[in-house]
């Protein structure tokens, strides 16, 4: 146990060496930001609560780390780029020092990754579990920002990187059959991508220069994409087969229907779904090359309601399990 | 019991209703804000926890607007004008559709009042108590922020309303002997106080015209000016009878002494702070006379360090509690 630190202590002492100008080392109750002329403003809020959206015992890099990036991948997806953000941090009463410490450090060191340093925010004591809510800017050119609900019939859907790794790296705590046929390095891998998300941030510019319609995908890749679909009204069809999935998440899928829907409904990919117009598809292929990105195209928006999702001989597919509730 | 909601129904039936342009119905993650040309943003964040910072069956409207106020009242110190919010809540299992209708309700109402629409925000579930955090955005002119630390010997030393009003309302709650010499109308007005905190959002113009140095009054007056004056790395002279007082207040006290150490060293004030240098103070009395918000002049900034509170007859006085600790 260590001695009793005040708030200002605390804050001296963890917070203010990751703070960023405008923040005044943390000795003021707001923060200034002068968003460069010409742009808006993109602000996401999310909490997490440990139980809920992550286990108490994580590393506590890592939760400071999945509480930033789970916003940076909103605004990612909304074609923004970092600005900084806000840490409201309610704290149990049996907190550590060395805790509070590794916790501080894992944040400055995504701070400076990501170009988005630590503005302001607040410290409490909570008689409940570690509860966090981050608020982060982006900023985009005027009137830029990609939107959820702006998908249109004939666009093409996108998604990046590879869908699943997260839910079949939470499946892992409990032990699972699939395990079994898992090398310890694909088994890292899948556990690896629950714990710390990797925020698209390099795609944002290919986002808000190309995409019509776009969102971020946190409560799973069927759950999500039926959200964009039915939030502009149209409909859509996909195909199963082209979902891109990582080599050990086909390791530990091995051909189970079950496993495949757990890996496409379960929450955490952290990874973007876009919708483009058809002239703009193949500019945002190549943008999305040049950032690094890795991209599938994975079906197309349709007139009408409701997405559906084929197989490879084309038979449509329904899913006992819609979007992962966080909530 | 009511059955249970969706986020998503959630927030289209008690949110949705209360979000100001930009939030797209609160159908996206992430708002769009464009600043004012010319404009600073000003940005604070503060948390609150049920049993810790108000009272989990205290009027759901209630705790509502005291979450957005607090920030309110902070962008007010900062010489910020508001405009807009988001808001994190962690909800425990029990919630009630009913309570969640009148907490949404007492937003919406504040929102409205003070112009500070709702942009976004985040619903989780939490097996601990309920907790709020909002971040609340102001603007000022830019470059106008009012800092915490820059107060020089010679300023003048004023605060807003009235001290003391919310700490002697929250000890009514434990039927103290002094609430036997209080009339229902006094006792009313101090538990009031506590409950709904009054930001000084009306001072802001004044307080960004004039002020050289500001802050709220949030943790007790006595520890907060204490904050100001080692922030600006000088000292201060206040004179104890010039701090004002209600009549509900004053009737409390009663002359007992440990009783106004309670009223200025408790928390949740939420009046304003200044120091004002000498050529400024007259036109700051006027600014705040036109805008409708009391004030008084207390004391004056020194070189050196420290403060000294002084009786009526000069003898220096010191408090055996700092500033109300939160955390």
């Amino acid at each position: 146990m260590t001695a009793p630190l005040s708030e200002d202590d605390l804050i001296a002492r963890f917070f203010a060496p990751i703070a960023g100008e405008g923040a005044f080392a943390l000795k003021d109750d707001a923060a200034c930001y002068a968003p460069p002329p010409g742009h808006d403003l993109v602000v996401t809020k999310d909490a997490l609560v440990a139980g809920v959206h992550f286990f108490a015992d994580d590393p506590p890099g890592a939760i400071a780390g999945k509480a930033l990036r789970v916003n940076l991948s909103d605004l990612a997806a909304k074609g923004a780029d970092p600005a900084g953000f806000l840490l409201a941090l309610a704290l149990p009463t049996d907190w550590r020092a060395d805790w509070l410490e590794a916790f501080a450090r894992g944040l400055g060191e995504d701070a400076a990754r990501y170009n988005c340093p630590l503005l302001g925010g607040d410290t409490v004591k909570t008689p409940g579990p570690l509860t966090l809510s981050i608020t982060a800017f982006g900023t985009t050119p005027a009137g830029a920002m990609v939107k959820r609900f702006a998908a249109r019939p004939g666009d093409a859907i996108y998604v990046t990187g590879a869908i699943g790794d997260a839910a079949l790296g939470l499946a892992l705590r409990g032990d699972p059959p699939f395990a079994a046929r898992l090398a310890n390095v694909e088994r890292a891998h899948l556990v690896d991508r629950y714990l710390l998300p990797r925020p698209r941030v390099a795609a944002a510019t290919a986002m808000r220069d190309h995409a019509r319609a776009g969102m971020d995908v946190s409560d799973g890749l069927v759950g999500d994409l039926e959200k964009m679909i039915r939030a502009g009204g149209v409909g859509a069809r996909v195909d199963l087969s082209a979902i891109p999935l990582s080599d050990a998440a086909r390791a530990a899928i091995g051909g189970e229907a079950a496993l495949f829907e757990a890996a496409i409904t379960g929450g955490d990919d952290y990874e973007l779904l876009a919708c483009l117009a058809p002239g703009r598809a193949g500019a945002f292929e190549t943008a999305m090359r040049a950032a690094g990105v890795p991209l599938a195209r994975i079906g197309e928006v349709v007139a009408g309601a409701g997405v559906v999702w084929r197989d490879a001989d084309g038979a449509p597919r329904v899913f006992t399990r819609g979007a992962y509730q966080h909530f």
